[in-house]
């Protein structure tokens, strides 16, 4: 038995980021709570940043007192006791209905996600309002990792993250929206299993498992938005895309 | 601003864990593989072991020269370009199919998993066998769960995780087959959120988040089928269930 030490990762949750409002210099408040930790970052680790204050800095949120919900989103909110605006709201960044039964509805996206109310959230916003998706969270993210860079000098991968539901299991968990500087699935068709025979059919959502860890440390209730990994080793990858990670309509067999 | 240090958690692959046979006692091995690890392994900590490596050790392992295709899974297999046996044991293996079409093959398990194959597995197994989930792999995780305890003396959780793939979304993602010793959802309702508003439908999959990021320092193909997550908090649940992941059927909208 070889006692050769394996990889390790470690993820730390950023604290100290204050209430992030529209029109915020993201980056230079992700730089300035980076500068608060023991750890600091450097280049080649991984930035994990919750949509909610992306989507905030941005100015994606909605005023529900100026929300004027339809017959539909009256009746469907009524019956199943939800807000008729946060319906109506949700039912604007909507180009599909997936599902609309029992109080849940799931619906695409126009970026193609496919998820619960299409992003729009209640929660951790000041009440009376929603925020909505950011428009573009692969910009989103690339934005970010330029202001990392040009603040601290570093050279990292930036993953916009929110918390998607599935189907068939229980609970939510974090996954990536928006992707800048890593390749957000690994290719492993072709390389060779444990037992030297090619693995077959084996693509790994890196980048949701990235979201995933992320959010064993940031947590809704906490009030760490943001995390950094550092140790996990991957490909820099310019040119990739959140939407690698959306399942192509026509391989699709839940469309 | 804050500079108060939010939580951090580590990652650390299992290097070392030799070629696993059925009847091996996989509490042993896995033992003796922490015990090589600098860091080695405390109370309150968490392993996460592949199911590949569980099903091995209790022989659930399948000779395909043993296995005779039925007509369906011949002609099936033969117009996807699939092995007709290995269709033949995922078949045997389902108790429902929820989609058999274009060559992809997803149905519900006598466990309840909803997944590709019924987790019938090809990958890092001799040539000529396949592996079929464990038969609980609650018992299974409770078992290595007591090993660990004895061996070591310490009192950890242990989560079986495997590879699943996701509607809507590219790429695997590792998640939680069975669960001992932790709660694996959070439940957030009624708790506050940044906002100090309750957080109204939120649970947290925590267990199947803890599987992701143990898949980043596994790998389907390195050879490291087991991860110890050090740093995160969790109640100690001693009756708990990887069960409790798989969404009811009378909750579930794509049943």
């Amino acid at each position: 038995m070889s006692s050769a030490s394996a990889d390790e990762i470690r993820i730390i949750g950023i604290a100290g980021i204050p209430e992030v409002r529209p029109g915020d210099n993201l980056g230079g408040i992700i730089s300035d709570a980076i500068r608060q930790q023991p750890a600091g970052m450097s280049s080649g680790e991984v930035l994990v940043i919750a949509q909610k204050i992306v989507s905030k800095a941005e100015g994606k949120v909605v005023r529900l007192s100026q929300v004027r919900p339809s017959k539909v989103s009256a009746e469907w909110a009524k019956r199943y006791g939800k807000d008729p605006r946060v319906v109506e709201v949700a039912l604007g960044e909507s180009v599909r209905i997936v599902r609309m039964d029992r109080g849940v509805l799931i619906s695409e996206t126009r970026h193609g996600f496919v998820c619960a109310n299409a992003g729009v959230d209640i929660s951790n916003v000041e009440e009376g309002y929603v925020t909505l998706l950011p428009d573009d969270p692969d910009e989103s993210a690339r934005r970010l990792r330029q202001s990392l860079r040009d603040e601290l000098g570093a050279d990292v991968a930036v993953i916009v993250s929110d918390t998607f539901g599935r189907p068939w299991r229980e609970g939510l968990v974090n996954i990536a929206l928006g992707v800048a500087g890593l390749d957000p699935l690994i290719d492993l068709r072709g390389k060779p299993d444990w037992k030297g025979q090619p693995l077959r059919v084996t693509v790994m959502a890196a980048a949701d498992e990235l979201a995933s860890a992320a959010e064993l440390v940031m947590g809704k209730a906490s009030g760490v938005p943001a995390a950094l990994i550092k140790g996990y080793r991957y490909e820099s990858a310019v040119e990739q895309s959140g939407r690698a990670l959306i399942r192509p309509p026509e391989m699709d067999l839940f469309r």
